[in-house]
């Protein structure tokens, strides 16, 4: 009996493109689903792409595996994923693999990983980018896990990844959760780039007066320079489309409510934990947020603020071009620190010029500008921020009078900004000489006593403000 | 034998007060601690002050309290608490009530309670701000757990509590972590308001170049006006203060980075799990946790930027003033909006005007406004945001002019106000007609199928991009 060299389970359209991807690279594919009219529906159409074995029951799937076995489950992630694993796990045997291909949360799998070491299976979370027609025709895969299990998984994955200059997109991320932590970060800077897009085209309709076409012919010009991406494509794309029942813009139809799952979310949140400042990420996350609390809305909608009069300048779209390009360099400056923080607190060793690499292509964020990321690391693999990169900082440098002038001007005009005012003030931040914590931290001993350090000598101070106000070691 | 009407176990500085707080109000008060040296000094130091029963095990303190025992736990909130509850739970008999003061995360207060709730005994999680000092003289208290502990207990805790206009600043908040959840939004909102003064300062410094002791008068004088609260008044403490051994300001000499508990990380997490925007919040942790990333600070500070010049302008103090206080609003209504969330999520009930009310004495963020926000509630129990409110909105309608202009000058300048900035925004997306999130969702549908809602009809839609383009329902 022929056996599979992989195994793929939970054949939504996810899962079902996988196996395709993986048949079509000419590797034999064992298919099941939980109902098996999807394993049916899957032969009987794409059969003729590659070899499929489908099996009816988890026994028989397992069984139609060659060994070490590699098992890969494309079910929802949290109790889906738990239940797909029990149900498997016994049925496996030392050195037998299951990965995760869901968007699982990095803690999750840091717990499986651990449950299933301990009965000798390697259980490898991995992160897949770019959708469903990434899933197909190559996405960027973010395996982590052990080692042991990479050397057995990697050449198939990255055969199947997409692939830029003839690099795969897919690399061994780290142990553990780290191929999980990795997706998620490369999520919220998903959440930041959409949303400085979602600023740049609204201070474009409201402060320069552009209508959806024009706005979409800026974009398909910025789409041939420094911001060339996949993001910025679809986002002409979007904006040129006409409804066809309204003769209207399609984005003018649409429902400004925008909706979320929960990878934005978990980023900022592990971002707080790890102490690492993520506002463009969570600024997106909270935009989103608000546009979707109708009633809150409904209700503010009448308050007082002016009235987003087109202030239309020839310059002002290169303007916009300048800020968004300034502030997606920080968006993911925060989100590689993230990463950075996140290695480091569970020992993961990751690699950031390597995740750039893999970003290159396949997924959402996929774009020329993360060749310069790969570039500022292999440059200075332990730079503390992308934003001393010589090329980061010169862009900057020069992006940054139209940046000020555009956070500016939405400020005065009344176009929420939030994305770029936080990108442009944690820049402010980083490079200031003092900044007012000092005061913050003054005014936690005033109340709190909580002690503050000194510029001029080593140790703990406490003034005592309801005495004398000398001040004490602590 | 004398019994004791409430007992303190953890006689750290907080616990200290406590006790002495209600011996001084003529309550009989037995105090315990793990080591008992503490215990004999606090009755040797300030046993003239009131009936302290001093005991030196937890079965002789359980003994001393009279029925239903009432036992206030002040320590250090995480494994600490777990371990004095396991070490008195089985002390105790139904109906006797475990007080905890300390700053626990709600979710383990749930858990709490609902482990002793089982067991017959009201676990009562209790939010206390104000201190030490407050402690001693007046907090403001917010205990959570069932009504009948609050019958037992509440007119103890309403005595010792600060006093405003009569009323006591201390009220059932609602059932098991109602108490603590509101105390966690407590906190975050003082993280917002203290990041939203440290930007009234830094730009009263950088881009209106007065000194220390001139920014001091200002706040001297704002606290004659509608800013009037305690951390206007110490701020000015602060700025006017002078380091002894340098003769320079105080604030000068104070390492500017700012250190944080957990609870405004907390907040922002929750919100987020609630789905609530709290940028004023977000930021204001960020903004503290960039200015502890020494390293990362120290690699940007050659970054290029404006040189923060002066731009002194006679009424560049009073814009800064209407900057804070519509900041300030906004921030209070993202927290209360939290609470909202956080009421109706956990099935608490919690009167919104209540928090106000309790909040306006005691509490570090203690305030005139906060008697403006009790109006408010007052006014229309079920408002969804306080900027409706007719004060507010006309308030954040006469100062938006001056709020812009601060916002404009700081980007300008290179002076950061994440804070000014994020409050602006919220203010912006909430008042607007459209939000760019049409955008993102129409982003979304093209890379994910994730679909849309229409404006004009009710549904879900998907276009099919990569085909020819027609809208299907979905």
């Amino acid at each position: 009996m022929q056996k599979a060299r992989i195994g793929v389970t939970g054949l939504a359209v996810m899962g079902r493109n996988l196996a395709r991807n993986l048949a079509r690279h000419g590797h034999p594919v064992a298919v099941h689903n939980r109902t098996s009219a999807r394993t049916k529906a899957l032969v009987e159409e794409f059969g003729g792409e590659g070899t499929f074995l489908p099996a009816e029951t988890p026994e028989r799937f397992v069984e139609s595996l060659e060994r070490p076995r590699r098992l890969v489950v494309m079910v929802k992630a949290g109790g889906p994923t738990d239940a797909v694993i029990d149900e498997f796990a016994p049925l496996l045997e030392p050195g037998d693999m299951i990965v995760d291909g869901g968007n699982a949360n990095f803690a999750d799998t840091r717990r499986r990983e651990a449950d299933l070491r301990e009965r000798g299976i390697h259980f490898v979370g991995t992160g897949i980018s770019g959708g469903e027609e990434g899933a197909l025709h190559g996405p960027s895969i973010m395996p982590g896990g052990s080692a042991e299990s990479y050397e057995a998984l990697g050449p198939l994955l990255e055969d199947i990844s997409a692939k830029v200059d003839g690099t795969p997109c897919c690399v061994h991320v780290g142990p553990d959760g780290a191929g999980h932590f990795v997706k998620m970060v490369h999520n919220g800077i998903e959440y930041a780039d959409m949303q400085l897009i979602a600023e740049s085209y609204d201070l474009l309709r409201h402060a320069a007066g552009l209508a959806p076409a024009e706005i979409a012919e800026v974009f398909r010009t910025w789409n041939t320079g420094r911001l060339e991406s996949y993001l910025i494509e679809i986002t002409a794309e979007v904006l040129a489309h006409t409804d066809a029942s309204t003769g209207r813009p399609f984005v003018d139809v649409v429902l400004d409510q925008a909706e979320q799952k929960g990878t934005g979310r978990w980023t900022v949140q592990t971002a707080l934990d790890l102490g690492v400042p993520v506002g463009g990420i969570a600024e997106a996350v909270f935009a989103r947020s608000v546009s979707g609390h109708a009633a809150l809305r409904e209700a503010a909608r009448g308050l007082p603020g002016p009235s987003r009069t087109a202030v239309a300048d020839s310059g002002f779209a290169d303007a916009v071009e300048k800020a968004l390009y300034a502030s997606k360099i920080v968006a993911y400056a925060q989100g590689f620190h993230e990463i950075q923080a996140g290695s480091a607190e569970y020992g993961w060793n990751i690699d950031l010029g390597a995740m750039a690499t893999i970003w290159r292509g396949g997924c959402i964020i996929r774009a020329r500008f993360l060749d310069r990321i790969r570039a500022a690391y292999e440059a200075d693999p332990e730079t503390p921020t992308l934003l001393t990169d010589d090329h980061f900082a010169e862009a900057v440098g020069d992006a940054q009078d139209a940046w000020r002038e555009v956070v500016a001007t939405a400020a005065r005009l009344g176009v929420p900004a939030p994305g770029f005012s936080t990108a442009l003030a944690y820049y402010d931040s980083l490079r200031a000489d003092r900044l007012p914590a000092a005061l913050t931290q003054g005014q936690r001993d005033f109340f709190g006593a909580h002690t503050y350090r000194r510029t001029d000598r080593d140790g703990s101070f406490h003034t005592l403000w309801g005495g004398d106000r000398t001040e004490v070691g602590a």
